[in-house]
């Protein structure tokens, strides 16, 4: 673990229940090779990893987690073979079926994280799920008596996507995002922790696919 | 478009914003084969189908949407390959950007879907998104004034799983689920479905694995 929140309450990342589970899926024959080589090439330290039979879970830090998830599908891209990562990344809701945080603690963010370019092209879907209850949330008015508007932070989030030059459109329920496999985690990473400075429980979800054969050249 | 919502403002199932967009991988050289025949062998009548290079949407009425997916997740497993699909369910959020309603419309419902089965096991990763505003949602008080508990709902999705004798497991950030993959997209639709009657926006995710070599016999 190598970031504590910025708050008078340090929680751990695992104590905030701050992770990602992805499934990554290579399609080829030789998969199992490619699967096992990427993961087992990715720097775990400071990380909880559960790989099981459908997706892997990686516990940690923020800046870590995203390292780690970068590596492994850079890595199984550098085969050359057709891949899809499908990606959740949740904070703010730790425990199995309840989210129980210490009291007082209600939203963390962290610092952002930055990733090293891959020069891998990844074509992605996105969406961003804040998931508000019934205490003040972004759009609150200023005595947090509005429990706000989950599509405030949406549109905020992308908006940072349009800025990176990562943005490629819209579909239906998910925002599309193409560059560098670093710009996009990054993109969507920050956005999440951004969102979840002021909504304790914020999950986001990404698909991405490289090597395409039907991918469209620039 | 075969079925309605029931209520007095008769919006169609498009209307709503309801739809699903899938990402089929096949972890197997031959996989454009298996991919393409899955999509051509699956009857897409009434339903509005765009295949992109990182997901396929699906819109139309719930029974049909469900139908469509269960036979083309059914028809790629069937060629023997290992395979996941990446599943998102939406309703009430139309638009591209922006979730715009008619006015007075806040949350529909639907008839539940009914799968034939399909002797295929499916092991999948499952989350429930109820996704609150301001307004009164599962939870609230009589009147209103409590936005209600976004956990509530979804306590109550895995508790028919567990009726449904599906369910296999809470994992962090997904509840496992194992069993005939009929049974689980009509557990994961008709839960997305409930919850849609009192909340307006509720997306569902699914990430369904089959014919793993490393999934672990009855």
């Amino acid at each position: 673990m190598t970031q504590t929140p910025s708050t008078s309450t340090a929680l751990s990342p695992s104590q905030y229940g701050v992770g990602a589970r992805f499934t990554l899926s290579v399609y080829d024959s030789n998969y199992v090779e490619v699967i096992l080589d990427a993961l087992a090439a990715a720097d775990a330290s400071g990380l909880e990893i559960e790989t099981g039979d459908i997706s892997t879970f990686v516990g940690g830090g923020e800046q870590r987690i995203l390292e780690f998830l970068c590596a492994v599908v850079a890595r199984a891209a550098q085969s050359g073979a057709h891949l899809s990562a499908s990606i959740l990344l949740s904070r703010g809701c730790p425990g199995e079926l309840q989210c129980e945080l210490p009291q007082g603690v209600s939203a963390l963010g962290a610092a952002p994280v930055q990733l090293d370019r891959t020069g891998i092209r990844a074509r992605s879907h996105w969406s961003l799920y804040p998931l508000l209850d019934d205490g003040p949330g972004p759009g609150s008015d200023s005595d947090g008596g509005a429990a706000g508007d989950h599509m405030t932070p949406i549109m905020a989030a992308i908006e940072r996507a349009k800025e990176r030059g990562i943005y490629s459109g819209s579909d239906r329920f998910a925002t599309r995002l193409d560059g560098d496999l670093s710009d996009v985690l990054e993109t969507v990473a920050n956005t999440w922790i951004d969102v979840g400075s002021s909504v304790q429980h914020v999950v986001t979800h990404l698909v991405v696919s490289i090597n395409s054969p039907s991918q469209i050249a620039d």
